[in-house]
């Protein structure tokens, strides 16, 4: 897929929504939208000390895991076991003392609420674990752990998923690719379901959404590997916070229709 | 604000859309949504024992934290830090071991894309990490982990926010209040912005997202202490996997307009 045919919004310029391999990271505008800057000051916690040691992964692997842990623990802690249970076994701690299985909530869109999707919210969770928060970030365009997040999301809105088939998959016929565009569990379920016909406690939806979380723990372990080789470079650079004065996804006019509001301006001082 | 006030979405019936006290947790309803269940199992992790210990905690107290701590790690790690900094003192582990600071990632809807509201996410990875994922559960109706996470959600969404007036406020002036009617980064901040015509810049808009980050720390520890007590009844019945045939919130008009569309349901056999 080219640049070109990504997703975009009609109440933005094509300059403005895509993205090329800029310098700026999407967590450097991040900084206009927050609050007081300061580095992490990893006050009791020993693990709040970034990077954590990582050793390169198989994404082939990675994501057979994910996809056997789909059904066991669902999308965002399928893909958070998928790398924590291999480097407990390469590493060990600090992975072993990260309490994974926590995260089964993150299925449905955060507990059947159907906001972030999982698969998106568990590799957030794994990128900014390992790299670090932005806070931990020597400079603004280092803050990988949160850009590796971010690429996660646009790269989930703008592909045709599941890219991934497992080896032996539990439903073994073909499943139907549908793009999102947007990173949201009830979006992206929703076209799926519409396009396919296929229920919400169908086998096919099931095995649908653990493809994607196999998918997703493929693409998160690229850009792992990457910046473990220091050939990682920021791919999103998506700043609603800084563009359009509000956080949001690239897709307004699917909310909005041609209706949409313009964010308040600052006020000259 | 009684029952009958509450959000509600046209296409839904007031019985099917509203809660009671009941006996079912919106975590039950879940399990129609996903896969198989198993037990956790706390591999290598010896955190995955649930439930971790857990001293009540003073609401308002951990309130301030949440509101100091907005300003250094924002919504959802202020959340997080406001409990896990108080048991690390009073406990220790596994709250020390626990990277708190990784969560800054939550901030703007995740890394600024608007999606859950970071105070939300938060409050779902305390009370799942601290009472345990639905699979640790021994019964699904004591599946109080995602149960409390869900009521955080419907009670930010119903609520005109914020509550929480801190004692020392950064900006010592009144802060709007508004009801989302979603537990979304950009409505939420984005209704409050059309109805205040600050900016997401300004100091107001800044003081609302830590106020607000402090309602939610101070209802989560409510939450917790009751539970502790064994006082603790789910709040939401929200199950619209079950009811409504996919995971959603409870807003349908609000992006659908009239138009809401109709989930495939079951094949018969």
């Amino acid at each position: 897929m080219s640049m070109d045919e990504k997703m975009e919004c009609p109440c933005v310029s094509r300059r403005q929504m895509l993205i090329g391999t800029g310098v700026l990271a999407a967590s450097t505008a991040l900084m206009q939208f927050g609050g007081l800057l300061t580095s992490a000051q990893a006050k009791d916690g020993s693990t709040e000390k970034w990077p954590w040691p990582y050793e390169k992964l198989d994404p082939q692997k990675t994501a057979e895991i994910a996809y056997e842990e789909w059904y066991r623990v669902f999308c965002g802690a399928g893909v958070i076991n998928s790398v924590v249970s291999q480097l407990r076994e390469k590493i060990g701690e600090p992975y072993k003392s990260f309490p994974a299985d926590a995260f089964v909530f993150l299925e449905g869109g955060m507990a059947g609420w159907g906001t972030i999707c999982g698969s998106n919210a568990g590799a957030n969770v794994i990128s900014n674990l390992i790299i670090g928060p932005r806070i931990s970030a020597a400079k603004p365009e280092e803050a990988f752990g949160p850009a590796i997040g971010a690429d996660m999301m646009l790269w989930y809105s703008d592909t045709p998923l599941p890219t991934f088939v497992p080896g032996t998959p539990k439903q073994p016929v073909e499943i139907v690719k549908t793009i999102s565009k947007s990173p949201l569990c009830h979006v992206s379920v929703g076209k799926w379901m519409s396009e396919t016909g296929f229920s919400i406690g169908s086998p096919e939806r099931k095995d649908r959404c653990a493809r994607i979380t196999a998918s997703v723990a493929y693409r998160l372990v690229e850009d792992l590997n990457a910046w473990k080789d220091g050939k990682y470079e920021a791919k999103s650079k998506w700043a609603p916070g800084k563009e359009f004065g509000i956080p949001g996804q690239p897709n307004c006019t699917e909310c909005h229709g041609k209706d949409i509001p313009t964010a308040p301006k600052p006020k000259a001082a």
